[in-house]
């Protein structure tokens, strides 16, 4: 099929210029656009086919970008993006220096607001929609779109309740499918679909919210939408819509199984199959070694339940969820719930393994010090995707953890350098744990294939040095361990392999500061106050004075790219790291 | 009125042999213990009063401590304190060594689980209920007892989410009564009201969201609660009762002034009167410093906003909501919406200052990093009750800010030494500011009475030298400085007021580490990876390897007590840093 239609726009300007008639060729075009892109660049995908219609007819209705639009989360903005100056460039979708993988305000003024976090649009619209009902300008139109995942996520809530007693301009449209990256859960999601059914009533929880509610209307009868769109530009105050769409719409494996398509990697375009790796013996996924490791150990250990807010295939909690349905529980994109759900049942003497994405974590700070590090209470947090995540980009990084953990009082801190570590250390937290623990791990494969090794023991707060050597001493934490031994393979130099942020192992570190005239620490997170400042601490607490070099994530967001470019970008990688060892011997 | 009852009730069983007959006998008597104590040794008032049948029916239907019952945010709590085991020392209430203000697990067994910060006690209480189902106990209660006000913030909505899709023994009580500290807010606080008057069908909210509700009753017919409580003990899985009751129920004046007598200070415990102190001229609070300020300068200036996540009083935006109410906000218990709105405000060229204590800025840690930091939004957060905030005690000190801010990339942050400082700080970020900035200041007063002078501009990430010294440089930040002035009076050693942990004044900080042997740096924040660490980076990362002494708050929680006290405790107070600066000399 040809880009007759497609070719021609380049701007939501051009589309309106397109006969109503045309717009479902033109959807027909822009999804395939996509479809042939993403089979070969990667990225996400189900969430974008769904939207098509909705995107398209937002576009053609409202003013954009004088209109402002807010998509939540993002991952289903790519016809946005196409449709708003990047088609040409939407190929470098993800990759270092190309366009993000998000809406983010300083690559479009289409973009009006920086998405990746759920649950964020609605109160964003509507500070924009206050914004205009001050400045005098009342025919400005404020739309946040946002899923049934997304909008049972507290945050959205707090949106709502307070735009229900406004009278701004604000359209809060329910992109309703069932399913975030995994399907949704929850009270509400069987609400919505009593709704979807009919056999809820009209009086419904938006109306009860104040919102003039409309829906549900389906989401691929790109006429009815723009009807729908259209009427309710007209009406006045916060305007709820409710539309029912297909994630993975127009692409038959994608609409099959949709977790899988939420990003399928490369795939073939015509026919939607994935294509299989070859059979290469890899390195497990850190994310499976967790997954795997808790279903052994929870077959044995009967006070052993895992919690996700909403990443049962991203954490692989999803095996014990299979296996052991009654002790793993996903509970929503709900982080502040998961961590203090966790305190809760952990008060009673269950051992909560709670997993949740470095970078959502942030979203359960305060839980994690009020709810559970203040009552010393043993939740066990699995904190993947932490460091530096790749192609998903600032937004996702796991950068920030080291530093905003590593204040909390009772808290033990762990990084494991390998799938080993990682799998003994979830083994020795069940045997009896008095503190709480943040186990923080990386997004993609580790070093070694023969990971599923007998467990043992890790003492708590004990570092181990991992290779010899006279001159200085370089100290990580973390997986970024890996570099480090490529880097001083060669050298004169020790490795020490600290383990743990907290406690540090003091003993350890005496013995160093007195070894060693130089001391390099590095980490994959944020220098200021992560593991290097608190190498730092240790020293000028106890009076050393040996020079300290400092490695990690400088001071600014970091963008997307590979693993391997951001690291390079910012002389993390191990040639980057020798440099630097080399210039202080 | 003697306490013929309470006198011999020590305990829920006492309690339990009760005649119901004598129960409002009891809840009189009760009542006036609290309002005798509350009067001369201060604390919370309103709320427990409010409750006081409610906590009686509770505790006489209910099997505490093995049913177990959570008080959400738990001011409410003194009359369940009082029954249980804590009768002859409910005086000490608040002290130092004396029972906390909050309910507190190692205070007592009937205390499940730690309170202080809103909205946490659905989720709780939901964790227990799963443990008790997974070990096979289904006749265990488990009774969260939450406000209207705390209902509506995002993360109770997460654990009704949840917990609607399960079958567990779980009763969420609601005492509404349409006041957290200041009246409730929001489009849920309307419909609750709708639902109180009748107007709205009893297919509602909650069991839209598959709890099993009931009410609204009247919470101080102590009969009727008994009677509905004990039915509801007999109904399985979730349960929502919803009861109405009056804040400050029993004393006139704190029935008509519910904000006030929320923590009256003292009072006469005959005639409720507040006792009014001798009119001696005294610095302001910095709360109010902030609240008379933003009033002046939004007059002028027509782009600023105010936002408070329901404190008006606390923060004294008051002021401004009562002054220029279109432009200032109170979005309710919604920290995290708080920030997010401020964000969409700020995309929008408006300057929201938005305003929230620094112990519950943890709740919007992820919106301060994702919505405003990274996309680089002059948000203007304004951290009252910074550093230790004395009676209210672990849950509330907000003593992690300079620690967890610190860490994120293009966040300015500042602490003023005094009124004038906040003032300044405050006119100047409404210049024009391309950053956002947190500024944090303490609880109470401060130290300047003539402190409404004539706006001037301070350069962002400047320092300032106070006192003039030769051997010894003390650098601190924020209002801590007051104790140093006092330690080093008599010492010959030079003050610096470093005012920006970030960006750090650099050139000052070159200065100071050529001229000075010895550097001691001081906050009222926890040392790990705070203020004195960004100092131990920036020598380290200089070569500099001047001994610097770091002085804040150690690395565990601090409990209840005076300031002054907790200072002591802390070695923070000025004669101990005396004796500290001394020891380096």
């Amino acid at each position: 099929m040809q880009n007759n239609l497609l070719e021609h726009i380049n701007s939501p300007k051009d589309l309106r210029l397109l006969n109503p008639k045309e717009l479902p060729q033109f959807a027909r075009e822009l999804r395939n656009f996509i479809i042939n892109i993403v089979a070969t660049k990667e990225g996400h995908l189900g969430a974008s086919l769904g939207v098509i219609e909705l995107t398209i007819a937002l576009h053609y209705v409202f003013n954009t970008p004088e209109d402002l639009l807010i998509w939540d989360v993002g991952h289903q903005a790519y016809g946005h993006k196409i449709l708003t100056g990047r088609k040409e460039i939407f190929h470098t979708n993800r990759q270092l220096g190309g366009i993000s993988g998000f809406p983010k305000r300083d690559e479009s003024e289409y973009d009006t607001f920086g998405v990746g976090h759920a649950s964020t649009s609605i109160s964003a619209a509507l500070g924009m929609a206050i914004a205009s009902q001050l400045k005098g300008d009342f025919s400005k139109n404020h739309i946040a779109v946002i899923g049934d995942a997304s909008i049972a996520s507290g945050m959205a809530f707090e949106g709502l309740n307070h735009a229900g007693v406004t009278n701004v301009n604000l359209l809060v449209i329910l992109n309703d499918n069932a399913i975030g990256i995994d399907p949704s859960v929850g009270a509400l999601k069987q609400y919505l679909t009593n709704v979807k059914k009919g056999t809820q009533k009209q009086d419904n929880i938006f109306e009860a919210l104040n919102f003039d509610y409309s829906g549900p209307i389906n989401g691929h009868d790109i006429e009815a939408i723009i009807s729908e769109l259209k009427r309710l530009k007209k009406v006045k105050g916060p305007k709820f819509l409710h539309v029912i769409t297909t994630k993975g719409k127009g692409l038959k494996q994608a609409e099959e199984n949709q977790v899988k398509y939420h990003a399928p990697g490369k795939f073939d375009s015509k026919t939607g199959e994935i294509f299989v790796k070859s059979e290469t013996v890899e390195p497990p996924k850190y994310q499976d070694v967790f997954g795997y490791t808790i279903v052994e150990l929870a077959r044995e250990n009967k006070n052993i339940v895992g919690i996700t807010p909403a990443m049962p295939t991203g954490s692989s909690l999803k095996y014990m969820m299979e296996e052991i349905p009654e002790r793993a529980f996903d509970v929503g994109i709900a982080e502040q719930h998961a961590v203090t759900l966790a305190a809760g049942m952990a008060s009673q003497g269950l051992i909560p393994y709670c997993n949740i994405y470095s970078t959502f974590l942030q979203r359960a700070y305060d839980q994690v010090i009020h709810d559970v590090a203040l009552q010393n209470l043993p939740v066990i947090f699995c904190l993947d995707r932490a460091g530096l995540v790749g192609e998903d980009g600032a937004t996702h990084h796991g950068v920030f953890d080291l530093a905003y953990l590593r204040c909390i009082p009772n808290l033990i801190i762990f990084a494991p350098r390998n799938e080993i570590e990682l799998r003994n250390i979830l083994y020795t937290v069940q045997l009896g744990l008095t503190n709480p623990i943040a186990i923080r791990y990386p997004r993609g494969r580790g070093v070694t294939i023969d990971w599923k090794q007998h467990f043992s023991k890790i003492e708590i707060g004990k570092g181990v040095q991992i290779k010899k050597g006279n001159i200085l001493a370089v100290l990580s934490i973390g997986s970024i361990a890996k570099n480090v031994s490529e880097a001083i393979e060669e050298l004169n130099v020790s490795h020490y392999d600290m383990r743990f942020l907290k406690p540090l192992d003091e003993f350890l570190l005496h013995e160093i500061f007195q070894k060693y005239q130089h001391i390099v620490t590095i980490e994959d997170g944020v220098i200021k106050g992560g593991f290097g400042s608190a190498i730092l601490e240790f020293a000028s607490e106890n009076g050393y004075t040996n020079p300290i070099k400092v490695l990690g994530i400088p001071d600014n967001f970091i963008q997307h790219g590979s693993v391997d470019q951001l690291q390079k970008s910012i002389q993390l990688n191990s040639e980057s790291i020798k440099k630097q060892i080399i210039s202080l011997l």
